[in-house]
């Protein structure tokens, strides 16, 4: 038989389809919501209506905001020449919480892989080469997974950019801020080493 | 600098604090919601606006449902003499998919703690007291957690209920089905020897 009534069972359901979450801890997570209908179960259901209703996914770059263009996008000041190529939505939010990019961004949404059938015009590859010849991009910085599917990803990025005029460029690999030696895998310790610099 | 437009930054700040998701799997799960904009989260959306506004606390036993009594309450089929208290909601979701009770509860809302400033006016003992005489209860099972909390409040409603008529037992402890002794706690074997049976 059921435990609790058939609509706190069907939110049950639908929170055990998060990731992270699974049918034990959706059914916590809907008994503390229960618990705290007025000042957090209203609020949430609310923002999420909201957000269900607004986002729409960039008609430029893929991010997700809540215009036909994301604010990256709209804000002229990050129009300096150079796109910062992401598999994901999350890769380009790692990005902007460094803050350490003032460019634009392009998202992939994936990367190459055969497997999932997801080819060039899948991941918007199309639409960056014309970009770029549109914006007249001085720099594409492909920020892509040290993964095998990454990797692929970025050199076919690379061939149908190459008669562009843009510089590509990849992120450096080498030794996490912060990283202790002891820890770091032989396949990093190797790439820090060829990658080393002069002090 | 913030990472996604506001709206979206508000929606995963009020999914962080959902238990069992930190900020990170918050930041993941609305990500995976907002990939999933039309088939998870607008109903998810709606089904927690729903159980917000009609979801209610039992007027009797205080089980969470969306009448003032709940589906418990209002099935006179289990009207069978027997009420079991527990100290939570959780708790008698847990009892209810045993299936093995088939009369009515009482939800404490927590157990007695000084710590927490518990007491028992704040756990409805009061209102079980006169539940009790009300309806000519026969049995009152305490299903309390084996802890020094469950037990001192276990014992304080033993004590309240002991001019009421009403038998009082509380839930059989030993080893758990399918449990290996390897496995066990030495408090559990020594309960499942002291309270053994002849076969």
């Amino acid at each position: 038989m059921m435990a609790a009534p058939g609509d706190i069972e069907d939110l049950i359901g639908l929170m055990a389809r998060l990731p992270g979450l699974g049918p034990r801890s959706a059914r916590r997570a809907v008994l503390h919501l229960l618990k705290k209908r007025g000042p957090l179960m209203a609020p949430l259901a609310q923002a999420m209506a909201h957000v269900a209703l607004s986002a729409r996914d960039c008609v430029t770059c893929g991010n997700i905001g809540t215009d036909d263009q994301c604010p990256i996008c709209a804000d002229p000041a990050r129009a300096n020449g150079e796109i910062c190529v992401v598999a994901d939505v999350s890769d380009l939010w790692a990005m902007e919480r460094g803050g350490a990019f003032r460019g634009r961004y392009h998202v992939l949404g994936g990367t190459l892989s055969a497997l999932d059938g997801l080819g060039p015009e899948e991941l918007r590859i199309p639409r960056l080469v014309a970009r770029v010849s549109e914006e007249g991009t001085r720099e594409v910085i492909l920020a892509l997974a040290a993964t095998v599917d990454g990797q692929t990803t970025a050199h076919y990025i690379a061939d149908a950019l190459a008669g562009s005029g843009a510089q590509i460029s990849t992120l450096a690999q080498g030794v996490p801020v912060g990283g202790e030696l002891d820890y770091l895998d032989d396949g990093t310790i190797g790439a820090a080493l060829r990658a080393r610099r002069q002090v």
